[in-house]
């Protein structure tokens, strides 16, 4: 037991250990899991677990509510999906039990995780922590149900895909955690994913603006608004494997001064859930961006990158992309709604593009790394669509078809297989 | 719609219907529930709905949980196995909605259905009807979750197998309701099993006691403290069938001078469940009875019929009844705990036993009918082990293999396949 590794505690921890549906997804899993967090217990660790729906079992439960209806009452599918991690907290705890561990599980509820009442997508507003505190000081392990939380008026809510991740983070802020550490079926964060790149290397430790980034871009290792909420509490998170005993995954650092012996670039994100539309001939006056996107806005409808170009003969062409499921709902309010309403020429999109990032704090400060980037797609004979930088990221949009190629090049371009060195 | 048959209502009622695990088996049976719900809405009643886990869901769940632990703690089952009313009621919310029907799904908690913490079989200790009467006088359609409910401290409680009944009952009283309708896969109470018997025959009416001692003695119809509960309240209990549209079912009434119009006996009712332990040669003394009975009960094991046989030379022969799931503990009991304690000469017992019940108000006031029973069971040549009676019922216990003739040849006996006729 001493021999497991305990990341950086050498004495007593207070630690928020988030396991996903992966990870608990059958009875057996769910003893590994039990095995693990009882040897943190067993070391002296303060532990709260927070766990996922057993995997399959959300799609399951929405899937018989879809069954019923193609448009289900957000409030009841809140109802029935938040009883798959209700599932999980009793199994983890009798898993516990069975290993002599005092353990004792609670829903979103039962610890008053407060949220919104944004059914299916739901924001914590604030948790209660004294609950869980009470325990810990007995010597109790919490299991908390992830995803799910109440809102004021005791409806149960639910935060929307990924959110046990966030659950795990604001009870770790919560409860001013020493650790927040996501288990998953990765080890880390890689520098890209290792499916497309085999030569992807795990980073050691990563900044939390570049893991926002890199969770914004497509990286699914960690749900974004989790990343959000460990930011603006300064919440120390670990992502780990759940299937390896050994390996201190990756640390999301908030120090800058950290990043001597890290590379330039950190990783290459990308997503295919992109679709992208554009509206041709736009009269060029102000306002237009507003009326093009404000119908869009309304419809619920997010919209990631924005570009419009320089206008000729006094039109412009106005171009955005959206998740690829919002693809045909997004084209019919502008064909319907905005084409003749702003006097635009044509109304075009493409749902078959993906998006590829290249990450690293302080990118813009190294010349060259753009003129890198788009030279090593050129040389691939890769179009870009669409270009879009911020200070830790460059984002290029290209043909769906590319995509595993660019991805593989830039890899290799920004060395990103060798270990880091100074710069 | 205005066909379909509101048994007795004339006026604007409030219904409290309860939907069993097969009633809503599938979200297609669901959404027939929904259907039948939507009528008695459509017709002006206020109607508040309790439903079951989907058939075969709370096995599934505490199959998990048996897979962690072969004792798992009941607190966690709890959490468990509360998830599958909590799915239920959401579908049906949702059902509804799909109908155009005003509908909102509550959990035991969320309606605060106060239990005591007795985990697995918790009591209702009381209900907050206001949040339900507040959402039936916006002409809201209430579900609730059966089966579950919330102890003082906030935990979840099960009230045991078939306690969705019990919270339908409790629930109508609470409410003061007009009826309380129990929805299942037979259409009423019958005068036995007609599985066994094909001309079983169908009450219209059951008295309150009968009932009771129906559900004691095996009948599966209803949870027995679901009766308690209707008596206890006064609770006007109608069985149905969810699978037909017509039929008025099974009325339990309070009134015994309604019973002009029927036969003695009721019905016969019977239960495979049942084990048989009998220590032998135990020296006839004060508290004997205590001394054996004493150490069962401390382990929690239900004990049915006990007989204690005139003594002879100075002992006696001490036998009870216990069910089957019990008898290999009460037997190691008596043999490690009791016997030698006690100075008895043996333990013997049988588990291959049934207990056959004849039910029926008055019939001790009516001269013959146990010998009719006895002289029916012996021309067959059953034997009778033990016997045990009340003011409306007799049983007896005989060896497994002749329960189905038992119960034949005495719902031949007393004309049960007749029509009742006025006594």
């Amino acid at each position: 037991m001493a021999a497991f590794p305990r990341p950086e505690f050498t004495q007593m921890a207070l630690i928020v250990q988030k396991y996903g549906g992966t990870s608990v997804g059958t009875t057996e899993r769910i003893r590994n899991v039990a095995g693990r967090v009882a040897r943190f217990h067993a070391a002296g660790d303060q532990v709260v677990v927070v766990v996922s729906a057993m995997s399959g079992e959300t799609n399951r439960l929405i899937g018989l509510a879809r069954e019923l209806s193609a448009d289900p009452e957000p409030r009841e599918l809140d109802v029935i999906a938040s009883t798959g991690e209700q599932v999980t907290i009793g199994l983890l705890a009798i898993a516990l039990k069975e290993l002599g561990c005092p353990a004792r599980s609670f829903t979103g509820a039962q610890v008053r995780i407060l949220t919104d009442t944004a059914f299916t997508k739901a924001r914590i507003v604030s948790i209660d922590e004294e609950t869980i505190r009470a325990e810990l000081d007995k010597g109790t392990i919490v299991v908390v149900a992830g995803f799910q939380g109440v809102d004021a008026e005791g409806n149960i809510t639910t935060l929307g895909r990924g959110g046990s991740d966030t659950s795990a983070v604001a009870l770790a802020a919560a409860l001013g955690a020493d650790e927040c550490q996501i288990y998953t079926d990765v080890d880390g964060v890689y520098t890209t994913d290792p499916r497309i790149v085999p030569e992807a290397r795990r980073l050691s430790t990563i900044t939390f603006e570049e893991m926002l980034e890199m969770a914004s871009l497509g990286s699914k290792v960690l749900q974004i608004r989790s990343v959000e909420f460990a930011g603006k509490y300064k919440v120390k998170l670990r992502v780990l494997s759940s299937f390896e005993e050994r390996g201190e995954g990756t640390l999301i650092t908030y120090e800058e001064d950290t990043r001597m012996e890290q590379a330039i670039i950190s990783g290459i994100a990308f997503s295919r859930d992109e679709a992208k539309l554009t509206v041709i001939g736009v009269p060029d006056r102000p306002g237009i961006a507003y009326q093009i996107l404000g119908p869009i806005s309304d419809a619920n409808i997010g919209v990631d990158m924005i570009i419009q170009n320089i206008g000729h003969d006094a039109t412009t062409d106005f171009s955005f992309t959206v998740n690829r499921n919002d693809y045909a709902a997004a084209m019919a309010i502008l064909r319907e709604q905005v084409k003749e309403h702003i006097g635009a020429r044509e109304v075009t999109g493409d749902n078959r593009i993906a998006k590829v990032s290249i990450v690293g704090v302080g990118m813009l400060s190294h010349v060259g790394i753009a003129s890198r980037m788009f030279r090593t797609l050129a040389e691939e004979g890769i179009n870009i669509q669409m270009i879009s930088t911020s200070e830790i990221k460059i984002s290029v949009v290209i043909d769906e078809k590319y995509l595993e190629l660019a991805v593989r090049v830039l890899h290799r371009a920004f060395e990103l297989d060798q270990p880091p060195q100074a710069v």
